[in-house]
């Protein structure tokens, strides 16, 4: 989808929220509509025309990156430019402007609300996110492309694994595969989380040294033009216990991924992976929710969660993650990518690596 | 300084603020008080008492590294055990509770006043930030262990970088070399910025091939132990019209150096920087803060900016990064870390690489 019909389902959102004029101030919203990637910025639409402001640090960028908006410089703050901005533009009193709640501080809107313009500034919640939900052919083929550059990297990174190396120095490998592969960064922290402390579900990377015949698992994801991937494989186990936990982690995901189709509410697909990991009695030991959505951000909408019931439609893209988590002993994950297709679900994912 | 210590100075400050409480919701500042290094958590202290509030994928990780604190695993959201806790124990009315208002979103914070508890939130501003902006012995050894593992690395990337390399490659020999010199993560994107793309401040890393006799730009740090180093080189740059620039921008950086000592104020150390770049005609080109307070995060308190007065203190660890940027051209930016010490300051990092 071309930035003016992203624009155009903004803009329609604004006027169904009765909204003059809407303030951007969450980067990867700023990425979605004004294809500018830097870090700090603010997007305005307001009086009909819609407007980028950043620092000097990115107008060159921004210049190079940015179409459809006017791109102005701030010379002290972006809050000062947006406040002349507005004061130009806002002749007539009590414009309605939406700001993106969830992002904004609660300092910054005190701040702005301080302003003697007469602004009524609009909270609300994830107006471009639910937008950005559904994914376009061209966002479904820069999230293929993140997830088969970090399957890559994960494949070449498997023939080096050694017992005796530190979780680091693997974590060093894979990010060094990574790049040659194409990734132009990491969406998140590699987590490679050997022996017992497999059983952290965000365990962080640490020097401990990986033994012959122990849990190894690896969670982990590049970037590739702002496109996330996270993926989430267990390179090694021990032979005793662990194949049947790994099975049953198989089994749910699997059972989860059976669900996946529009129309299905989420909590059904979380609820899915949960009740085979209950019935062999592990119910207690998977308490994070099934998946995420995954795009410009590695967490995205929608949640598959038992809390948080959201309509399953064509394009969303997820990923699907159920574990077992033995505390002080071992932890099994398994995460795969899907998109949403019209009947069911396509696995972007490799499974079989 | 221990844990205990920390909640001492951060207890005073409520004090002085007249707060019956606070709430912690900014990672780093739950790192830095209760140490506790998961992505998220709420702190609160309440009727004398702190408590850490985590969900189910970090409970396992706060009780290995907290101590100083109850720990509260939240059943179904954050705020929902936040919610009962405060309502079992406020039975005083009109507890006045900080907040971290330049952390906490306007959602949130119209959440929790939602409640029916009769809890008056009151922003405040960089309460904790402050407190981490004087670092204690343990805190700069962390600091200078992490500058000296980013040194080490790209020391040892200096060796293989050759014409006709991708930017990503360089990152990616950089990146592997972190980890082998003992990084745990990386403290931000690494940039590595060749040609023309060095003259944007902060450039992506991209499939561009590097030539012959032109700019090389890499900015790159690590974490160690939750704490992030942040250094610039230019690794190389054509013989031609450079070396002027570079011993200007040089000039620069060593002058804002020798102005930094305790009860100075920011803006004189900024001025000094931005006054040698101006008197050889450079200063519409150096648009940037002279630098910024580094620690838990990359950027702290204090910005080395000329809109920011602060006083400098001991204790305060802080880059200098003076740059001149022509766009279209190239760029340069040399980037140092310093801590303030009781006459001047130390640079932790070395100068010759």
């Amino acid at each position: 989808m071309s930035s003016i019909a992203r624009h155009r389902r903004w803009l329609k959102g604004l006027e169904a929220n009765q909204l003059d004029g809407f303030l951007v101030s969450h980067s990867p919203n700023l990425s979605y509509l004004f294809h500018f990637s830097g870090s700090a910025g603010l997007g305005c639409y307001v009086s009909g025309q819609s407007y980028l402001i950043v620092d000097s640090r990115y107008i060159e960028q921004a210049n190079a990156e940015t179409s459809n908006c006017h791109i102005l410089l701030a010379e002290k703050s972006l809050e000062d430019t947006l406040k002349t901005l507005l004061e130009k533009l806002s002749s007539r009193k009590h414009l309605r402007i939406g700001v993106e709640s969830a992002h904004i501080s609660w300092e910054q809107i005190r701040r702005l609300q301080s302003w003697t313009t007469q602004i009524n500034w609009i909270p609300t919640s994830h107006l471009i996110e639910k937008l950005r939900m559904i994914k376009d052919a061209e966002e479904l083929k820069l999230l293929e492309e993140a997830v088969r550059i970090a399957q890559q990297a994960y494949q070449l990174m498997k023939g080096e694994v050694r017992a005796g190396m530190k979780e680091i120095d693997v974590a060093g490998i894979l990010e060094l595969e990574f790049r040659q592969a194409g990734g132009q960064g990491l969406a998140f922290d590699t987590i490679v989380a050997s022996g017992s402390r497999s059983s952290l579900p965000h365990a962080s990377t640490t020097y401990r040294t990986i033994r012959e015949d122990e849990f190894l698992l690896v969670d982990f994801g590049i970037k590739y033009q702002g496109y996330c991937s996270d993926l989430t494989r267990i390179h090694s186990m021990p032979k005793s216990v662990a194949p049947s936990i790994f099975a049953i982690v198989q089994e749910a995901q699997r059972e989860a991924i059976a669900h996946i189709r529009p129309g299905v509410c989420s909590t059904k697909i979380d609820a899915a992976a949960r009740q085979i990991i209950s019935r062999y009695g592990y119910g207690d030991y998977f308490k994070h929710s099934t998946g995420h959505g995954l795009g410009l951000e590695v967490h995205e909408l929608p949640s598959l969660s038992a809390h948080k019931p959201q309509e399953i439609q064509e394009g969303l893209t997820i990923t699907v993650e159920p574990g077992i988590y033995l505390p002080g002993k071992y932890g099994v994950r398994i995460e795969d990518v899907v998109t949403v297709t019209k009947t069911g679900c396509r696995i972007l994912s490799n499974q079989s690596i």
